[in-house]
């Protein structure tokens, strides 16, 4: 690793030490920020040189372990490790990764789960405290110390400005062409001194294509040449590929009805296969001139940019296949100004979902028949991954979506219940369900009218008829509450069952 | 009532006539927006013009319900007379009213209880239909044709703007001085043409002080003198005053970390007695020059403004008591430049509760232990009224309080649940819980440490000890799933043994 031409500035070139080295500044019982989102842009060698050096002084019997902030989600090398060794006290504010996911469900670790556009301002705010070591990984550092950063951008910025200590990871992994294909807002404030956020079109630029940082907080640079976790994607299935149908036949629909442009509005989708199915749907389907404003750019979006069919995305991170980065690393340039990667804080602002008019495609877990949404708990208790930014994106979006298959664990559990075992989207919040079934248009409806909707539309047949049952027999029971009919001693039985029985 | 002085429009003035005449333009089947918010300017006369002409349509045999669309709340001579005649088939955003909450209830009324900044936007977008006539009370018509607002602004704009048909109702009650109170935002548009709100301060003007009409679209006008509900309030009772208390205590110490200014950041308190308690507890406060971006003026706020502690409310709506209406109608001029009254677009606007920092103070029906919170429900299934802008505020505040005594009907109601029997702000949501026993701050905390933070500090003695039991055997019964402990066949027991013996 020439490390020349990656780290210019001839004061950060002094501190280019190991990950060793580096992770020496972090101690038991501090906050460290790291970058990451999505598997994309987290630093790959410090969190396992601090990994080793937490096992090391658990063998010797001294306490050490920390809190960990970050964009979204990791990869293995760095929630994984420091999972595996018992380092982390408290994660906020996602996880993705199996084995925290153990830890922090047998209570071992305190997650705080948030919405992805809350935590730098809150951060900001102090509500989490004092941080004290930020890990950033960075494409290059300019001759000015201005840093390029990778393929996420998610809390960097504040993490940056926070951070008592900052030590750099430079991935000469990251292409050295992604100079240009970021843009980072500094116009952030605490209040009462906030301005509005001059954006109107998706592509706007309102930033910078560089992270700033004190040189003088630098206490490491670390040089690594490591890739992203570039997770596979399967392709899509069948009831992914229904799914899909349906939505995009229902975007048909509201633009035959005027109530949508011929090239949609600014589209925002979750992570995942129903995610990419939707894309591979708008492939064939009649609209161009489209936009993306989102949080992750899939494979599914890239085909799209290639096929001419999207016009540009705004997004803070990378999420693509091997397949995906090495169809990005092969011609960047392909899609500079195409493509720009903002901070969390701004991809999922509310201020900016809400104006431009985002139409929102999220998955869940479950949903009940009265329309409230379940993204995060598995039967009421478990984590499954975090809410993420689908708050952001939903409650202000132009058009919300929620897609699931309308089963799982082959039959055995229905997504659609009587009643969620955990709320994240109110029955206030969710414009439209989406199974292999079909689709639920919620929007103007009364709880008892979604039941319905729902039930014909998104259940399954093997549930729909319970469902049915339920709603009649809660309206039956008690006539002087059928706003929202429940049955109390039946309402989470379903998922009672499948603790006790394995099958709702 | 001299119409000279209050209609002088040329045009608009030969539209007057009776309100029995102006109630024929509705007809069975129509959607029907009126003014009204928080029993203030809502329409006086042509409501019960129109419950009589349903009366006698029924006595005929003849079907006659309308969808009600308001700005919230309004009075019995509105919902209270529709619901009575059986008048009414759907109603939203909001309902106050206990004739018709029963017929929601009873499932004989649809209701959309939605966030009260999502409502005009979603009539735009074409969510609810369209919208036949809109009934709309003003304090005067100006030479020019432009309307004087009264004491709300509510979704006014929208609806003379979206209505095929518009009444209007001028109200000799309303103060003739009122013009000039308001500020109404003729900025909005429909994605993908919105532009950002330029706003910066609570108290900043961006509108007009006037409505607009299409003349050609007045069908009638009506005039009035009557007076706006102006419900007495209840002096603060100790639990209000404990809970006062505590709350601005808390503040004082987010002043002295450094977290807000010694101004504070704009206040939002919901209607009640308990707000009107913490208003009263910040007049003895050291805080000056606060300024409020809120809702609803309630009496505590003039006191504030009286006092010389408030600089300035931005609202949409007063909510007076009948003493504080006199205090205001006596010298309207004395407040004239210090309250503003929005579209409750603009007053809720997630955009600018987020950039101004709101301190949002609201009302709960029931938090659970894991600091969920239910705004709307009893028993999960009965309406109390609905989420207003709770939402709105909560989400995108710097800092949100929910406070509700910690026990309801003589003690037979615990407010601190295993479970909320419904959710409406969740988990991701909630800041600061508050009773009459203290104060739990659940800012960056996981689930299990919000917990025991709320058991310890907000739920009842009598309480407490069950919760705690609930919580560790919880934890003992799925030691894998402890990220949200619970026992689904515990979660909602407490509220089925309060529907069957009366008592948690």
């Amino acid at each position: 690793m020439a490390h020349a031409d990656r780290i210019t500035c001839p004061v950060l070139a002094t501190r280019v030490t190991t990950a060793e080295e580096a992770a020496r500044h972090v101690e038991h019982g501090m906050s460290v920020g790291i970058s990451g989102f999505t598997g994309a842009g987290h630093p790959k060698a410090v969190p396992g040189a601090l990994a080793d050096r937490i096992a090391v002084a658990h063998a010797r019997g001294e306490e050490f372990r920390i809190g960990l902030w970050s964009g979204a989600s990791t990869a293995p090398e760095v929630d994984g490790r420091l999972a595996e060794v018992h380092g982390l006290d408290k994660r906020l504010p996602y996880n993705g990764d199996p084995t925290l996911r153990r830890l922090i469900n047998t209570g071992e670790v305190d997650y705080v789960d948030a919405h992805l556009s809350h935590t730098a301002q809150q951060a900001w705010f102090g509500f989490y405290g004092p941080l004290d070591v930020a890990v950033v990984e960075v494409a290059a550092v300019l001759p000015n110390g201005l840093l390029v950063p990778g393929s996420s951008v998610g809390n960097n910025k504040a993490w940056l400005e926070r951070a008592e200590k900052v030590v750099l990871e430079v991935n000469h992994w990251q292409p050295r062409d992604l100079e240009g294909f970021h843009d980072v807002y500094y116009g952030t404030a605490l209040p009462p001194h906030r301005l509005p956020i001059q954006m109107t079109h998706p592509m706007q630029r309102i930033g910078d294509p560089y992270l700033r940082v004190d040189p003088a907080k630098v206490v490491a640079v670390v040089e690594t040449n490591a890739p992203d976790r570039n997770s596979p994607l399967s392709p899509p299935d069948d009831a992914s590929r229904d799914m899909a149908g349906f939505l995009v036949d229902f975007l048909r629909h509201e633009v035959a009805a005027g109530r949508m442009p011929p090239s949609l509005l600014p589209l925002q989708s979750g992570v995942g296969n129903v995610a990419n199915a939707v894309m591979e749907g708008l492939l064939t389907a009649e609209f161009e001139g489209m936009t993306a404003f989102t949080e992750v750019i899939q494979d599914g979006l890239l085909d799209l940019l290639d096929a001419g069919k999207l016009d540009a995305v705004s997004a803070t991170s990378f999420g693509l296949s091997e397949d995906g980065a090495r169809r990005f690393l092969a011609d960047p340039g392909h899609y500079k100004g195409r493509i720009l990667l903002r901070s969390q804080e701004i991809s999922n602002h509310p201020e900016l979902v809400r104006r431009l008019g985002v139409v929102a495609i999220n998955g869940m877990i479950e949903a009940d028949v009265y329309g409230n949404v379940n993204s995060t708990h598995v039967m009421g208790s478990a984590i499954m991954n975090g809410i993420g930014g689908s708050g952001d994106f939903a409650r202000n979006a132009y058009l919300n979506f929620f897609v699931s298959p309308s089963t799982a664990k082959g039959g055995s559990i229905s997504s659609i219940v009587p009643m969620v075992s955990h709320v994240d989207h109110t029955e206030h919040d969710v414009h439209v369900l989406v199974t292999e079934r079909g689709l639920a248009d919620l929007r103007g409806l009364s709880p008892t009218d979604r039941a319905d909707r729902i039930i014909e539309h998104c259940a399954h047949p093997d549930y729909a008829d319970r469902l049915r049952d339920y709603v009649d027999r809660a309206k039956a029971a008690r006539p002087e509450a059928r706003h929202t009919p429940h049955l109390l001693e039946e309402a989470l039985g379903w998922h009672l069952a499948f603790l006790r029985d394995g099958r709702m």
